[in-house]
């Protein structure tokens, strides 16, 4: 474990073995990180905030209280996350906040915008699923999913090292895609493929 | 009245009654801030900016010299201005400066950009206007608008506690809106009615 | 040369005179920046980036190992740049960092962002060339060139000072353009003339 002098760690925050904190960075009470995560510059972990093992925080980027992050993804630098889906300066009600969901392994590209679902029922950015640089992400992504622009569709699959994915064969109720490069394979529910755009 | 140990604000600056300033936030000389603000962790403030009452402000963002930010107003998380139309490194003249208002009330979503007007005709937010996270501003938004996308395109109106509104009547020279959740009503200027997209 | 104390300038850094560092900016190892720039809040100078002369770099702006900057170029605020093209958690290749390099004079606006190209065919931001504001840039941008829009479309030239240029005369292989405020004329070669949306 190691924290940076300039960071801002409260005591009621739980950091996993591992975890590095660096410049500027603020972890609220509550909020608990897992082990071997990487938290950059000027991070802002909110209250209550739940982070997985193996996560990688780049600089500037604030994770919101109704954000939950799994093992293993990837935030690019200056991303952002919301959690009301009804800003008021004078108008504030905690339980109305706005959730999100970052599955196992995705990534969420340089300076993307992850626009929070309701309260019941989250946006979710899918296991393995890509978000390009940019996107402002309004719908959910399916695992393996690969989004971009502004609002992000859906622009095909990729495997776990994000590489893009083309179809192999159909199969029943899925099509089977194959990375060229990584020689996997991955199968991708018809439902989820049918939504490329 | 609450400052941050981390937090640089200049001696030649106006902070109001009951506003917060969190970490490593930074509010420079001649800046006027009003009562009740919060102004949160690494957000700029530069000289001789005016913000008043109950204003907040998200982390992360520059509010530069030649914007005005009247009371109540949310500026989102990472949302950035500007002041400057034809930006190069070693030209800058400040009688060019340009301008931007954020009339009472208004919210600017998470990551949204507003490009800044002319020096004698400024960009306008109108009052209790959404601007959705995301979007680029480079039109003036009237009062209730809600604006979406790259460029921002006026999509609908909104309420006080910014909830889409429906058309309920035509009425001289405006259209009467109505929210179904709140039961408030709104007359809209034709000529902005007319400027949804 | 000046630098903010709350600044993190590397021991192993090079700083050029004239230079100013201030509030909470990083500098790190082999970083070298060149003289009369201006580096702004929270900015992030990764290991080896290479700064020009007389650059302005604006709040909030991280430029990251495979970025190189050359003399007078604006970075606008909050703009972000990228250098990982199939990002992941736990999955780091120095030897396949992406690369960019903005060229003489260019300006990057406000919240813009570059999507970097591959290691040996580096994402090239031409000389003068100005990226708008909210701008996701995807491919090589012409020197002179004004790009807008998410993905980034060339919309026409700009002069030194930024101002869009009109045709005003075709020669063998070059379109001549003209700013009528500057009344200065620069040569676009055809290709990339043709290449505006």
């Amino acid at each position: 474990m190691r924290i940076h002098k300039t960071a801002d760690v409260s005591e009621k925050a739980t950091i996993g073995e591992g975890t590095s904190i660096w410049n500027n960075a603020q972890v609220r009470e509550g909020a608990i990180l897992g082990t071997g995560c990487n938290i950059s510059k000027d991070v802002y972990i909110d209250t209550g905030v739940k982070i997985g093992d193996k996560v990688k925080i780049q600089n500037g980027v604030s994770v919101y209280h109704g954000v939950e992050i799994e093992d293993e993804v990837f935030l690019g630098p200056h991303m952002t996350f919301t959690n009301d889906l009804f800003p008021r300066a004078t108008v504030w009600d905690d339980s109305m906040i706005g959730k999100t969901v970052v599955k196992k392994g995705a990534s969420i590209g340089a300076h993307a915008t992850i626009v929070c679902g309701a309260k019941d029922s989250p946006r979710v950015i899918g296991k393995y699923a890509l978000v390009a640089a940019g996107a402002v992400v309004t719908k959910n992504v399916p695992d393996h999913g690969f989004v971009v622009g502004v609002p992000a569709r859906l622009k095909g699959f990729v495997c776990r090292l994000a590489h893009k994915m083309q179809e192999k064969k159909r199969l029943v109720g899925f099509v089977e895609m194959e990375c060229k490069i990584c020689k996997t394979t991955v199968e991708i529910p018809i439902k989820d493929y049918e939504m490329i755009k």
